[in-house]
């Protein structure tokens, strides 16, 4: 298959491109790097990128940008980068690329499980992660030429250890990576895939 | 109680507005007309309301402005609206009016069912409950002199009616409101009240 990965710099993005080279053309996009430059807050960019691409058989995104912080110290910054870019910047892709999604191909969101096990510091991100799963759950009702899905990834392993946390509630990058081979590879629609589920 | 209901003008308001009159004061809100007028897509309407009224036991918003419409025909700025309106519109009730809520007291949202029941033309509406079902949840962990809940409303027995749908599946605005008053006078905290639950 010929994959478009959004997001292929960041931890997971790195894991799942690994995963995927074996057997799949992967096309890199980030902001900063990769086969093509790509700001998930710029809808223009992303009508950019998927033209340059052309037609692909999967679009996998593990991207987008959300605070972590305090709910007395979040912003109107804070809460419109979130909706902007992991939020709109994720739904874009779908809103703009599905023209160039191949017949019975599929696209592959991110939210993350802070949608429905929420911590301290996580209300902007829990709110653009339940977005993502609800949406995607609707969307997929009216999408009938090729798959929809988000995975929810836990905190990653890497991540944690970097920014020395215990690791133990954890899933490494590699394990989380399985999720999106799923929802590539499987036939489930409209579906959240909790990571831990995948392994 | 003292209890301010922004949105006191639609199906469902009027009918928590007249739930609630029995037994407490109400200063209704709205976008035309009431006792204040707010427009909840705009942060200093908001914040000017709250000065208007000062303290309050409780804040009740059954407001909101999101488009049905089918996934192709969705434009941009039918997404910008409800994230502006409905979604951060009632969020910034909760951040602009947490200061004028009496210890003790509480604020209570309304989403809906199409979070997790969605149909087809529900894409952005999906979207914008969901996240306020999920940021509810999460800015409740760091709320502790007062509650704040949402409540998920089905389809409203009056408004099938007056979009000529059969209302078999609906619950009236009267048995809609009981979900708002279980919310300001129970103990919950963080939680969804599906408003069938309620009855």
């Amino acid at each position: 298959m010929k994959i478009l990965l959004v997001g292929a710099s960041g931890t997971i993005g790195q894991a799942v491109e690994a995963n995927l080279k074996a057997n799949h053309e992967v096309i890199s996009a980030n902001y900063a790097n990769g086969d093509v430059k790509v700001d998930l807050g710029s809808p223009e960019s992303i009508r950019n990128m998927f033209e340059v691409v052309g037609h692909v058989d999967a679009v996998i995104s593990t991207a987008g940008v959300a605070a972590f912080a305090g709910f007395d110290d979040l912003t109107d910054i804070d809460y419109q980068t979130a909706l902007n870019n992991k939020l709109m910047g994720q739904i874009n892709l779908l809103r703009l690329g599905k023209s160039f999604i191949n017949e019975g191909g599929s696209i592959t969101l991110t939210s993350g499980v802070l949608s429905r096990e929420p911590m301290h510091g996580s209300a902007v991100i829990s709110m653009a992660n339940g977005a993502l799963e609800s949406f995607v759950k609707a969307a997929a009702l009216e999408v009938d030429n090729f798959r929809v899905n988000v995975v929810a990834p836990v905190f990653v392993k890497e991540t944690m250890a970097m920014m020395g946390m215990d690791t133990e509630s954890g899933l490494s990058a590699n394990d989380t990576a399985k999720a999106y081979m799923a929802a590539v590879t499987g036939k489930m629609h409209g579906q959240t895939l909790d990571a831990p589920d995948y392994l």
